[in-house]
């Protein structure tokens, strides 16, 4: 029986494996060419940092899949399940190059100035260049998508999942911002905007290398879904953070969803009991905000159940989620998965 | 023998009904759901009209391909090559979804307030929503586009075309942009930075037909030619006009591109001959110009010939785009090809 920590330490080193292969993969992919300032403002973010925890996702699953020992193939040439090669780490890449265009965009539409400890792509260079950047990271991962090397009919359908899952990345954008001039938004909703916004992106990562190597429907929908459950999960286990880890640890002002009146599972939990979650906080400059202040909203949501009300909720759904990877082969690809999951709603930043 | 004034209106009667049909296609591809503000904002610039060029050559270059009448055949279900039936209109509402999306970020970027006579979508609504707006737009496009019913393998050929050539189009923009800061630009780079900004979707529009319907490489390679070939026109008289059509016409002020110091070929030609193009005219307000001080720099630019050098340029592309559609069958879709091509560099507006 493994302790906790031990199994925590496992994962970060997997993860860790894995990012260092996507990060020699990135260049590769994406390297610096003309018009060279909108190539270096397209990777500035990508080189920035970042757990790379889709990209994870998606190799670690293909092996899962493919009943392989994890990390014991090459990515580049990753075997099927009928006997061909492609490569998974093209997949990997790709999912990783939307991500980043996705943050690059929400930060010009949110005006944050910091990311992943670094000025935001429009505050390092400006706000053309960040749009542009971005549209650039768009069509490139089509690009990189197409490099997988797998049968036509399916990259035609890994082509499809990349771009539904961008539109409803938007859709899921969209609705965010709609969602702060509202003082009624409901858990319900709450959960079908953060699928839209930040799941569907896990999702595909899970589905993504199930398709490509040609596994059956019932296996893509169930990886499908357990993207989708352990997605939500993160993005309520960010809300909890965002409330309860220092900013030196976050790269960010501790409590700013709060400050900037951003929906989060919390605060509409919260509203529900009765908090008036405008009020809070009295600014809404994130530079203007006291700790004191911070810590007196937080004893408030923590005093009406809304911080436990998140917690358990991202738990139920990462249970959820682990579950439906039995229709994976037993191996320890698929404990991983599982691991990962966790680790999802226990990472402390 | 035809008069050319018959010819032009022959020309604009055949891109009307085709622009009729896409009118009627592009909410059918594209409908109104939720979030509704996003997607109205997405349609916004579309609805507003536009006069379809590059769908009007997509499917006329499937028509020429077919070897069938214009007008003959539903678009929807499309002759192959080779007895199958694909959706030719899918494809080519892809191509004006992609064109409106470079529109609607363009603007942002160039801070534009018109757009075919109306504000434009970050003036309407707002900058975030406008960013949204494009990027749904972006992805939609590819959506789109794998709805044609082509085969897998054909279908992965025309997603490559549709990724590149969007790639190419930022690196364009991104070209573009860095212009405005130098005045050493030379006529080559010029005309390289509209073929990536400009052309390439136009070279797309009429090499996607050829892709989708199973045309031989050589084919493919010349009409993707002729696209380059009467993009580039379209955007040296684009330039053109932008001196010369009154501004009611234009829909924006005429003379613009000089106010905000723009390098089109007419500027990066004067230059070569000793005209201070920076100091044609003297603020950089497109509101506070006089007609007057356009007239002016006008009068110098076609002092120094560069009026005259832009469209020499552009009737040369035309004519060598033109010789490229001998690929084609010799019937009456190709003849409105050649005067599509002719249109591009006669029409006033």
């Amino acid at each position: 029986m493994t302790t906790p920590e031990a199994r925590e330490e496992a994962v970060l080193e997997a993860v860790g494996q894995r990012r260092e292969l996507v990060n020699e993969a990135i260049p590769e992919e994406l390297p610096i060419q003309r018009p060279e300032r909108l190539y270096e403002a397209s990777r500035y973010l990508l080189d920035a940092g970042g757990k790379r925890l889709r990209p994870t996702v998606l190799l670690t699953t293909a092996e899962a899949l493919a009943d392989v020992e994890p990390l014991s193939r090459e990515y580049r040439e990753f075997p099927t399940l009928d006997g061909d090669r492609i490569d998974a780490m093209a997949a990997a890449v790709s999912v990783e190059v939307i991500q980043s265009f996705t943050l690059i965009h929400d930060d010009i539409m949110d005006d944050d100035d910091l990311r992943r400890g670094v000025p935001a792509v429009h505050r390092e260079y400006d706000l053309e260049t960040a749009i542009l950047a971005g549209d650039t990271l768009y069509s490139k991962a089509f690009e990189i998508m197409l490099e997988t090397g797998a049968e036509p009919d399916r990259a035609v359908d890994a082509l499809e999942v990349l771009a539904t899952t961008c539109t409803k990345i938007c859709e899921g954008q969209s609705l965010d911002v709609d969602f702060e001039q509202r003082t009624d938004v409901t858990p319900e909703e709450y959960l079908e905007m953060i699928e839209q916004k930040t799941a569907v992106l896990y999702a595909a990562s899970a589905a993504l290398p199930a398709i490509l190597q040609g596994a059956d429907e019932e296996t893509i929908d169930a990886l499908y879904g357990y993207g989708l459950d352990i997605g939500r999960a993160f993005q309520i286990h960010d809300d909890v953070l965002d409330l309860t880890v220092p900013s030196e640890k976050l790269g960010k002002q501790r409590g700013s969803d709060l400050v900037e009146e951003k929906q989060t599972l919390i605060t509409v939990h919260a509203r529900e009991r009765g908090v008036d979650v405008e009020e809070l906080v009295d600014t809404e400059d994130v530079d203007a905000v006291t700790e004191a202040e911070i810590d007196d909203a937080v004893g408030e949501l923590e005093r009406v159940g809304s911080i436990e009300y998140a917690a358990d909720r991202a738990r139920e759904l990462v249970d959820q989620g682990k579950n439906r990877l039995e229709v994976l082969p037993d191996n320890e690809a698929r404990e991983l998965l599982c691991d990962i999951a966790d680790y999802l709603i226990e990472r402390g930043y």
